[in-house]
């Protein structure tokens, strides 16, 4: 291991930017955070605090950052609205990206981020799924490669967030492209993840209902949905998305084979603690995505960073990003057409189902 | 309590019929098993030993039972197709009677058997829904009717059988109905019961798949389906059957609530005993329904007997049973024509989706 | 199977006399109840309900039962006091006896027993240890006996209590041998059963304390004790009992071995449910010692009954109750004298140790 | 937070040494490893490789690396027989100390450590006890500080490791100081932490046994081993130590208070994955202490550093370490001789016992 180190800028500050200037700056042995860039004052103010001391250039432009000398990476961690735009122009200046998901709300523009990465072969590109990188879902995922399921068939997955009473959401869903773009993409790039990243959807079918948001429905969205989806080589998946949970995260998976079933977190658990009281036997689970994933967005740094300094293949490919979104914006138009929607097997809309 | 016990006759001595007849002689104090049926000598010739010594008057012929000597119920455990044709007769002579699931797999011939029923109001007609009567199902019921989950909104369980190699059930499949009416009916009575009977289905959808067992296709089946169920009032509910479970039996429900939520037998396990070894911590499970549910069944005979000699209010009411097998039907429907079905408030088909 | 069924009576109508009774009544095909003891009043008024409509003969002399017409065996489920009076006249009646736990809290009145069983060896006598009953006590032992975990080695069991907030344990204490001889005793003969009946005590030591009942000193008990018990070919037995616990009965058991170990209930679940709230996951577990074990003593009864009607061996050996009895009043002893108490090979104390 | 870091050197490169060292390398922020040293070439070689390229300066001499110029402080990770030797000598040069569990396996010589650090009250000494890190252990402790359990009453401790089956243990024993400081040394520490440091040993008493290494008897020490531990404001301790366990690495704690119990890891695993196949369901749990308490290690590398730098308290005491090895070699002491042993409330030894 030599002790070069890559230089990378942070684009973005908010809750999930300030996690990955600080994944970059203390957790990534391999990776030097030399500058953040974020339009908004506090969020320089917070950097001001947390990064500058540690040597970290300021930017509140992200073009400027983007010439900062020597630097040589990019981690997009902006609104999910301009992570396609900076992608591109991070591409164009030749500097390596790890984007957050989704690339974009929109198929066509997270195809055009594709495109551009297609056209710097040399650079490292990866969109940040961040479940590939957990030690349970790789786990999970050695396991079936290994035969311990046979032939992998129904995949049930859920993405579930705990309440928030403050009803931040129901903004939020005005520009996170829906529940099934937002939250079941996870749930969906596993799919692609775990049935390979060939596979072709044949139909797709979503209900939905607002159990405590009506007003998400002037956003076409829905606090619970369910959406099942049917591929083109026998498999199933099926999903479940939710803004209600009560205990916590619940962020669940069964991958369900002719020989055998892996589960990923049936049974959550914040940590190895148990209460006995007189209402009985109790743990507490994760309350959020961070508490649940932190390691494994600590893991995706260092990947993405090892990647890129020893020239190796990223651990997933850009162009199932693309595809997980197609999928996800279809489930979200289901939802809101409440019909079922076919596909052929080169991807179009049919109108009939081939049966 | 009265030392008088209700004189009931079993009808079919199959493998249901051998575990009714078993539980209404041994295991239900208030019972006295005085006769059973069969056409087929070897289940007559078992009778003879595990039956005959105990009192108990053996026929080849149903209709004969019927006639049985101060005869007052009939615990209907024969082949489906004859349920709704022997339950109506045992109630035209004034029998009351337990019925095994379904009444039939059809909806007009199931309602034909409350339309009998509802001519002997005196008499008390059940279906066999077992869950019911499970212990975890009805500590769940209770907790959701006491508020512990708030408003109960979506719906997850699941029926999947421990793969039987075999292949009984694809000869089976011609006479059962198909996935969504012999093994999610449990599922779908469960809905009806956490949701509310009068709850109204506004669209089903499903898919499945033949992961094990090609063959199923030729009986319009499957082995693994999942199904999607749309409520009137913002409810869902969804279903996953499947007949190729590794480890055994698999029977899960989660019922969530804007509260919070309930889940029965996400940790399935046979008894209290795990086993450390070098390939790390294993349990058990059941392997088959009987293994899991055999106290509910136990229940329901006792239930059903101090219903009719305290003359109280049944557990559950037929008409919701008629009601499993119409939503049933549907989604088995949905599963072969691949379309998506859309009803109105009143259960009528509609052509397009009411948005 | 034969009709017959075996003739039986039961003495002593309290807490534990009451379920035998019932058991035997009704859960048990093979036995018919036709007496039952008692000297208080209310037991008897108890029984006119619930026993005497079935045909149950009531007695408040428990010699005048001995006399019954046709009795062929007696359930000893009387105050421990006079358990060993009563099983002795029994067998000296010629009956068959199954006798509730412990013999007598004095190893020489255990043996008492024991030597008049030896006299009549054509009567079954056995004592009443519900966990050999227990199907997971016994899948775990089947399993250790097809050597799923090698040579058992080290033995770790505990019989604790849901606190009992009206203290009724104080009182009891005086008579019930103190918390060795009427908790641990089960564990005792666990650790005899799983290490083998033949197993030496080569010393015993332990200590406890009053968290809750200070005035359990009185008695000469404790609340919460630890003993150890070493045996001379190597193996090591750990007792942990407990009058309050918050959660409920809390009964576990783990026998490690040189490949392996087998946990008994160290995830105690009343049911197959959780709720899912703000406060995390919970479940609930049995309250009592008969919410856990009611099944055993189930099958207890009908294994007894069993071995009564087709002479077959019973299920566990009468000197094995006198043993376990003998190691809990060491156990006590050591408890109270806080000494570590010494053991030939031959059983006898010896003052210093065998190194 | 300042950018200034901490400058620390690492003495021993090692199984533990290697761990310590990159911890503070790349899991420490406000750290900087600036040297290492060790005697072993071959751990000079791997530090060429891993530590080198990253400007640690590589000493052979522990005496030489301590003159490092500008060096703040060092982390004792050699062999345990150095431990207090180098300790004390950093110590004396003006350095902050982490030195790895135990002091030393001499009561006397953990408390010359002791006594060296109070000369220098400016200097931050602290013994690694890593389960005091651990997040699990931290949450049980701040639930029982918050009421949950009422008065911690019982303590249940075990640390069991997965049987090396190369034996190596056994030559370790002859410089470990026996399985209980060796192991049960950190359930020691838990119990003086749980139950307060100022706890009063009443009496100990332990055995144990050899079941797969025989030759363990050579060096006074037992592959399994049970202690019981008295305290004289009525708490109890009991430990399980072996190196033995089939599936892995089981460290568990139960926290038994008047109102409630906590529970730490009675239900090991290794993530969140279970196998459900035709044995039944299967999880993998730790293989080793590493694997169990990683991020313990690197909590306590940060804590360390920021008590250093910003001279705040250490998060534990270091008298504790010496009351820890006090306890563990009066279990050992008790474990070879077979006898119980004594102390009055100075912690003298008594000859007989005070009831």
């Amino acid at each position: 291991m030599s002790a070069q180190r890559m230089k990378i800028g942070c684009a973005g500050l908010g809750r999930m930017g300030k996690r990955h200037a600080l994944n970059f700056l203390e957790r990534t042995p391999r990776a030097e955070l030399v500058a953040a860039s974020s339009p908004d004052p506090a969020e320089l103010e917070w950097a001001k605090t947390h990064l500058v001391p540690f040597g970290v250039t300021l930017y509140q432009n992200y073009d400027d950052m983007l010439k900062h000398e020597g630097l040589e990476a990019i981690v997009v961690a902006s609104a999910t609205a301009v992570h396609a735009e900076q992608a591109i122009k991070a591409i164009e200046a030749d500097k390596h990206v790890l984007c957050e998901k989704p690339l974009s709300t929109s198929v066509e523009v997270s195809q055009s981020v594709v495109d551009a990465a297609n056209k710097k072969p040399n650079l490292k590109v990866m969109c940040g799924f961040s479940r590939r990188f957990d030690k349970s879902y790789r786990d999970a995922y050695n396991k079936m490669q290994a035969g311990s399921i046979g032939a992998p068939s129904v995949l049930r997955s859920q993405t579930c967030d705990k309440l928030d009473p403050s009803g931040f959401f129901v903004a939020y869903a005005q520009f996170s492209g829906g529940i099934f773009v937002d939250c079941s993409i996870h749930d969906i790039d596993l799919t692609l993840w775990f049935f390979g990243a060939a596979s072709k959807v044949k139909s797709v079918s979503a209900v939905g209902i607002t159990a405590v948001e009506p007003d998400l429905r002037k956003h076409n969205d829905r606090d619970n949905a369910v959406g099942l989806v049917e591929f083109y080589d026998g498999k199933i998946a099926y999903f479940y998305a939710s803004r209600m949970m009560a205990a916590g995260q619940e962020d669940t998976t069964e991958i369900i084979g002719t020989k055998g079933k892996l589960a990923v977190n049936t049974q959550p658990a914040m940590n190895h603690v148990n209460l006995y009281d007189e209402t009985g036997i109790r743990r507490e689970i994760p309350q959020t995505y961070w508490d649940r994933f932190e390691y494994a967005f600590v893991t995706e740094a260092n990947e993405f960073t090892a990647a890129v300094l020893d020239n190796k293949p990223l651990p997933l490919e850009l162009t199932a990003a693309v595809q997980a979104v197609r999928i996800g914006a279809a489930l979200q138009e289901s939802l809101i057409s409440n019909q079922k929607i076919f596909f052929d097997e080169q991807g179009n809309r049919t109108e009939a189902s081939r049966l």
